[in-house]
């Protein structure tokens, strides 16, 4: 997968350059395989709006720039994700991103919650984050060149996610009183939504062609590696009962529609702002 | 200015890395170069939450990356300023951001408006780059070996947002009926509010000192440059009346307290989020 890779890597380091992005998606995925990019382009995105909804509302100008950091690493594969779903789905990333309506949209649970309070965000950051970089680790031996591309281009970025809310996690855990119970509550908010990440449903096809891991497989791996720092961050894996609402089918928990809302309402009054 | 320009150039290539930003601040300036450098950080701050409150909701994917970026490279600027201000007055740069009251800021009226439409927001990147350029030019040569070489650090970046905005006003004024027309009364909306970022007062001791370039000198050039890019792109240049209101005295806009109630409500509660 040299060339695509070379040209993802190029467009990262430059993005003003303007062509690399679309002209390092020359391939048009099968419908089946476009699905499977929404999905997971999907999940980038509307993490990426709600990492935004904070940018003016941080506790620390650092923190400020760090979150914001993330959730452009999350809107740039979010927009590789979109444009490379988009076609094989005859669609722009912009008519994808604002014009779907709640029940196309096949994000998973977890990435739609509210912020909540700091710790609730870092709860979700830190768990997107570490199912993310299994996730994209497994895509770099995807049959889809383009897919083990973005892979391989965001797996860098996530590590360092994965880094920064691990840290605020044992800060936080193994902090104040206080902080210790915000910490503890904020992963409690999110935990019920984990579960689903794990959902495999309506991907057989692409698992046996080797397109899309499995996510059920991955799961080991990932309730070993979240435990391991919660543990150390003197904090307990929460026990709450698993929300299973099928939001990769277009069944969502009510505050995406809120956040879509809030989303799509420019696009949507000047479509393109081409006016 | 070369040991002071090289420790800021390795922090805004890697500002994960920590230590860089706050050990490149070794100076305690005096009071007067400590609030000039206030004036400086609040624009930029100012500037950074009103495109911050943006990024949920741009009309294109693409556009709201490229604005969270001007957004973050605000945020980049205002921090260096505030912290050395803060060196100055005791003071970190959290406090300052997050409990100051409104009469305390010293930003511009023009940073405090609202985003309106995306050309309103468009016009005022496009004012306030034009503005940066000129300014962090002249930043170049100040006595204050700090503040020469923030200007250069933050020129590189500003070029970009001056390319930017000049684009988008070309694309919009020379663009449909509509747009054209958006974009004039975009640029009508914000203009009363440019005429005060040429007010010196208070800055005379600087000015002399060579720390400070006079503002009103810039006007000028200010004024011709973004001329010739108004009337390329089929606008008029505003006629509307200056608004002065003081605002690097204090006294702000009405826009700057609701601003200020978002940006800070969170830090207040929670201060530094050490729980």
């Amino acid at each position: 997968m040299p060339a695509v890779a070379d040209e993802l890597e190029a467009y990262a380091l430059d993005p003003q350059a303007g062509t690399p992005l679309t002209a390092a998606i020359t391939a048009v995925p099968a419908e089946a395989t476009a699905r499977y990019a929404l999905e997971l382009g999907d999940d980038a995105l509307i993490m990426a709006q709600r990492l935004g909804e904070l940018v003016a509302k941080g506790p620390e100008l650092e923190e400020d720039i760090a979150l914001t950091n993330i959730g452009l690493d999350q809107l740039g594969a979010a927009r590789l994700l979109l444009q490379y779903a988009g076609r094989g789905l005859g669609r722009s990333e912009d008519e994808l991103a604002y014009f779907r309506d709640e029940s196309e949209f096949r994000c998973c649970a977890l990435v739609e919650q509210p912020n909540g309070d700091f710790a609730q965000t870092i709860a979700k950051v830190f768990l997107v984050a570490h199912f993310q970089q299994l996730l994209y680790g497994a895509l770099l031996g995807s049959a889809d060149e383009f897919l083990a591309a973005v892979a391989a281009k965001s797996l860098k970025e996530v590590d360092y996610h994965v880094e920064h809310a691990d840290l605020w996690v044992l800060r936080l855990g193994d902090g104040t009183v206080e902080s210790h119970r915000r910490m503890q509550q904020g992963l409690a908010e999110v935990w019920p939504a984990v579960a689903e990440l794990f959902d495999d449903t309506g991907n057989a096809e692409l698992i046996t062609a080797g397109i899309a891991p499995e996510r059920a497989g991955l799961r080991e791996a990932f309730e070993a590696r979240v435990a391991e720092v919660i543990e150390q961050a003197t904090l307990s894996v929460p026990t709450a009962a698993p929300l299973m609402v099928g939001a990769r089918q277009g069944r969502h928990t009510p505050h995406l529609g809120f956040l879509l809302a809030e989303m799509q309402v420019l696009a949507r009054q000047h479509p393109g702002a081409t006016w």
